[in-house]
């Protein structure tokens, strides 16, 4: 058997949103490898093993992927949303550089999803409408100063703007600074979107100004997105229009 | 007839890329309309009107949806990739705030897609790993000095960067100061990917560095991934790590 590793986006949480190029490759995989809420969404079937890591484990998770592609086995490393935004693609692609030469010449492929943002901004309607930036607000990989520096770059540049990860258990203080941040470089009027669980049942949006943002709205399970000096309501919507 | 609105994103070309719940409402539509290359991918049936209209429409053929979803059709506005991301959704709002009062209530969702940035960077790798900006380079909409002082705040932020409508036919000089922008402010060696028609059987992708980029090797059907100062190849891939 030739093994190979695909590395695929399972979408925001619907199973509707899921493309069916990703359940193609699902039905076709010996192993499903991944976070355990992600791995858990793909459904047992004879013949198929799944590998359910914790999370803060995406390196050892990529190395064991390559592992098994490398031994034969045809492998799906499963992600939310898209595999290339803040999840697991990139993951695997320091473990294939971190490791043996043959890894490279492997058969992988990254095959996309719908990433939290996009999904968050088509509830309210289409807050990402001109040009938009996507920033990581947390410090485990980068240091938070660089993270505020492209906070300042982006407001400056009048962007909208897509958080992930905004705030974390171990460091709940740092979205104040990042609050403090962009209340410096935006007017309270300023329209903030929180999406929590978007596209399942438990979905949840909020939209209020800057001004009414407090950090405790927030956590891990939250898209937060902000909106342009341009952005602004129409009816129940949010949007930001194309000349923004 | 209660009528309703739909904005739905087909995602790049490709038919195993069309999400499910796309699918879906478009086969519970009584109306499809769009740019008449993406009304084309809608398969016809009885009961179906479609409605393809030219390329630079966008406000009318958003008004023409809204009156007759106002009318008690059913409507599907068909966008490629996101309708969120520099396509139909904003149009509709735009026009809805312009419009009658009772547009505001109609019933209206957005679907949302796999836009074509994404799907681009799966096709190479993972060069969009870490924070990232999406740019809309034509400035039918904006002034083009708008756009250049976005691009030199992105760079300070060494953001990574997706390219959209990156040249047009009708001003294709206006690359030629995009490239100076970025060969002021990024070393020469500095990745950039090339895609186009991406997950058609057309696609093709370029991987090359920023010294050896060249305005007519891009048109309007071209994604321009422009990577970050960490963006690298391994193997046959392009990838920016989670660190950058």
């Amino acid at each position: 058997m030739k093994g190979w590793i695909v590395v695929a986006g399972l979408g925001p949480g619907a199973e509707a949103l899921v493309t069916p190029e990703v359940s193609a490759i699902l039905a076709a995989a010996t192993d499903v490898i991944g976070y355990i809420p992600y791995v858990a969404r793909v459904p047992d079937r004879e013949g198929l093993v799944k590998h359910a890591s914790d999370n803060r484990v995406e390196l050892d998770r990529a190395r064991h992927a390559l592992e098994l592609a490398a031994s034969g086995r045809r492998v799906v490393v499963v992600s939310s949303g898209d595999p290339g935004v803040f999840a697991m693609a990139s993951a695997v692609f320091e473990a294939m550089e971190a490791g043996p030469a043959d890894w490279r010449e492997l058969d992988l492929r990254v095959l996309p999803g719908i990433t939290a943002m996009l999904a968050a901004a088509a509830a309210v309607g289409a807050p990402l409408g001109h040009d938009f930036c996507a920033i990581n607000l947390s410090d485990n990989l980068k240091p938070l100063d660089l993270v505020l520096k492209r906070l300042r770059l982006a407001i400056e540049g009048d962007f909208a703007m897509g958080f992930y990860n905004p705030r974390s258990r171990s460091r709940p203080g740092q979205f104040d600074r990042v609050l403090e941040v962009l209340r410096e470089g935006c007017e309270p009027e300023r329209l903030v979107v929180l999406a929590r669980a978007v596209s399942t049942p438990e979905q949840s949006v909020t939209v209020l100004p800057l001004a009414d943002l407090r950090a405790e709205m927030v956590d891990m399970r939250t898209m937060v997105i902000l909106g342009s000096s341009l952005t602004r309501r129409v009816g129940r919507f949010v949007y930001t229009p194309r000349s923004a």
